[in-house]
């Protein structure tokens, strides 16, 4: 266990987390607790959640003791109505690379997390279209790569990006102010496993100076969102949003500013929550049992 | 169901609400769903929760079809590891009232809330010791009783207003500002039903003038928080809290302005949460299933 | 004085608000408040800010003692570079109608608000498209004016409607959940003198059932914003914005009743700020000295 | 200038900030600015408040282009009624040492920001009763000082630790989640120049351990508060807070977890407010000009 891992109540064995998603109909809570106790879990929370326009039931459940956690996830997919996804999680051991370009607030954030055991997950690499970021990620010891995009096409830029990611076992990556669009066919080999922040403003502007437009527009709020990235969608599920107030007397320097602070929190928080599997995905939602 | 009741969706059969807290153990939410399955009942939302320290569980389920519900609470009443609190809830069906000063803000509140079946409970009756807000109370034709406290002992006053409330069939105690302290024997004929709002400051003061001394200190934050009323306790379990910015140019009559904004918003939401039977009480916390 | 007043100190003398927006220049503020000391002005609070974009000066002056108001207005008119807007500010003396249509959470904020003088601006009548919240209206003794506009041309109802408000001497027109869209050639004749609040959303949704649509977008955050209508526009510049937090559990009703908790509230604050004279305009956005 | 002064417009001319403090009178906006005018200052932003209590008017205003600073102030300091206080600012050019124990929350957030040019200080020496904070610090070539309190008295530690700080030119010390208590006497050396965080709870908290007691109390909502120590007080004038929401499902740790966040956000607010020279202090109170 990392010392990460918040999850686990100090000084007790560690829970395991069960994650299940399956059609909805009547009495499966009962058989899949009726599972556990046969082999021999001890519920330590339980969550469920039914989503009625999707007719899909949602289970995250953390239990100790079970005997033999293998035949407990097979028992468990054998039994429930198929299509059904039943996992046991990995809370604490997942492998990330962050994905930067050349703003420091994100990145910064998730190194120090970190360096002191609180991110939840292990920071594999970072990977940078600028070297901009290079002293800071050495300064925590954690490797950088610079995979430069000037001059290359798209298709060649992600392949050479590919090439960095696939030196490691990667769970998720972590686009810590990403600025380049990534392709489909790039997603696609990450499914639900890219998780991006952006600015959110009311009303939402298009365009490349967006704190700009808020200023002209007099916005009174900025806000931030943490989502994953899906093929072939401007945005995929939001996993979560914040806001600060903002006034008339912000120049747009300051506004990009707050939106940097508000920005960082979101995206730690979103990623906390991911790594403690405390997110399913059902259409274009998340279901977050936080 | 008044139109209050927003919990259950338009058109569906009304659900009912299944509420339990006994003793921890393993297997309880397999035993409690096998009851419920062997009743007919189809579970539309489940909530659990374990407190830890105390060692109880605690479940909220709504569900439908339910042939015989006297005897599903029988039956589970006579299972469960005792002493264990089995209920059908009473979602939008609770008879309350209101007792108020001279301040109109939460009153006000909750008769229009009330009027446009949106409080989730009846008003039965309003009860002031002065006679200020009688003519809003009236606009909305609901009976308001005059109870003065000059020149009564406090047990006087209080047996004075216990014979009025007498008079109707109440849940729930709705404290809108009521200005006056309640004696601990008061509060005992209503456990864990009488519910209060009061203002929330970062640093707490005590006192008679908290919106000046607020001013004062220079707070940037003014908040409310909304609680059971505890016999012996300055303060009971917390149900609901909300905070609103403020700076040094607020005066205190400003502050106190902001202060009633957001105390009438947080305990309508407080009271919307136990009207739908979503608060358990556990020692001085509260359990909000939201 | 209105009641609703709550600007002025308890006792002190009532201050009066000087407002202007001219050309930025040097000296301004130098020139500004020697003509306020030359007319035995002295100033209480005071706000300034220069649109560095605009090149334009805004001041706000709460001010007791001028011997004589309207020279001393005239004298600054006569003084400053052009076009200058110079007004003594009319704070608490406002008289405003409020449109709506069945929703009654924005209107009954209002009418609780005036019935306790604590609105900033007296409400002279309540126009509808629907006859549906006449009874709340008249509960508080205020004009009700059911204006339908089935069967008829949007021309022919705005017709109708003008000639409802023609017989009041208006400042304001508050749109209080108004479901109608006004044209352009309506709002001309009340120059950033209509006010709306609508939901706000992180994304933003178009279309009819905005609710149903954050909900399927499973969006964690619900907002309102008070803005000005303009001509011609979508939306004008906005006056204030608030949010509230939702999750992946909120049906879409009750995503509602919290948008419309924080509706009421934003769009009560944001117009206790133009009634207290603290808004001006500069192109598309709020000056606001809160 | 550090990189870190966002103040001044890119590309602009650097302003200065005039900061005056003295006692109200009629006339002092003018008689201000007529001595700006006269030495060919610029006025960029102007803000003043006049705290009516104390009778004392704060002024803050961000000039460009003036001759003689030196002269102005003077010429300024010779005019105004006494007691004033004239300053020019030093945003940007402020020297500060931190002091930690062993929380790396808040230190790592504001070596991030010193490391980009956004904390608006220069941090010369980070200083603690612990070795734990060692490594981080150094990772940023900043210099750490370990000085133990382990077996001294309190005069003899803070008689070591004003050794080390006297070694630099310091403005400001922030304590950044500093646990040991400074006596009047050692505060005495930096008046109103200690800014302290501590977290915040609705209702307070005294004792040693919080996030236990916020839990068994079941809060709602967590905060922190951000403000200058006082000789002889518990707390000094508040310069920021803030807050964050929970619930019953959070255990203490998580608790904790949600306040260093927000710990680390609104020191770094407060302190960028102190090192733009954006708060004044009134008295128990703060101005602050954001």
């Amino acid at each position: 266990m990392t010392p990460g891992d918040t999850s686990s109540v100090a000084g007790a064995q560690p829970s395991q987390v069960l994650l299940i998603d399956c059609p909805d109909r009547p009495g499966l809570i009962h058989l899949i607790t009726g599972v556990l106790l046969s082999h021999g879990a001890n519920i330590v929370t339980n969550d469920e959640f039914v989503d009625s326009n999707a007719q899909r039931f949602f289970m995250r459940t953390e239990f100790v003791e079970a005997a033999a956690v293998e035949s407990l996830a097979g028992e468990l997919q054998a039994t429930l109505p198929p299509p059904a996804t039943v996992r046991i999680g990995r809370a604490g051991r997942h492998r990330i690379a962050v994905l930067a370009t050349t703003e420091h607030h994100c990145l910064g954030e998730l190194l120090v997390r970190h360096a002191h055991g609180e991110l939840g997950a292990s920071i594999q690499a970072v990977v940078s279209n600028h070297s901009t970021l290079s002293s800071l990620t050495e300064r925590f010891g954690t490797p950088f790569h610079y995979v430069p995009h000037r001059g290359m096409s798209r298709a060649a830029h992600e392949d050479a990006l590919e090439d960095v990611l696939s030196r490691y076992e990667l769970d998720y990556l972590a686009l810590a102010k990403y600025m380049r669009i990534l392709t489909g066919s790039f997603i696609a080999r990450y499914p639900h496993r890219v998780i991006n922040i952006h600015h959110s403003f009311l009303p939402a502007f298009a365009g490349s100076h967006p704190y700009r437009q808020a200023f002209e527009r007099g916005v009174k709020i900025i806000g931030a969102t943490a989502h994953f990235v899906s093929a072939g969608l401007d945005e995929g599920p939001i996993i979560a949003q914040s806001v600060v107030p903002v006034d008339h007397s912000w120049r747009p320097n300051e506004m990009a500013q707050a939106g940097r602070d508000v920005e960082k929190i979101v995206l730690a928080k979103a990623l906390k929550l991911v790594f403690d599997e405390r997110v399913f995905i059902c259409g274009n939602r998340t279901i977050v049992f936080d």
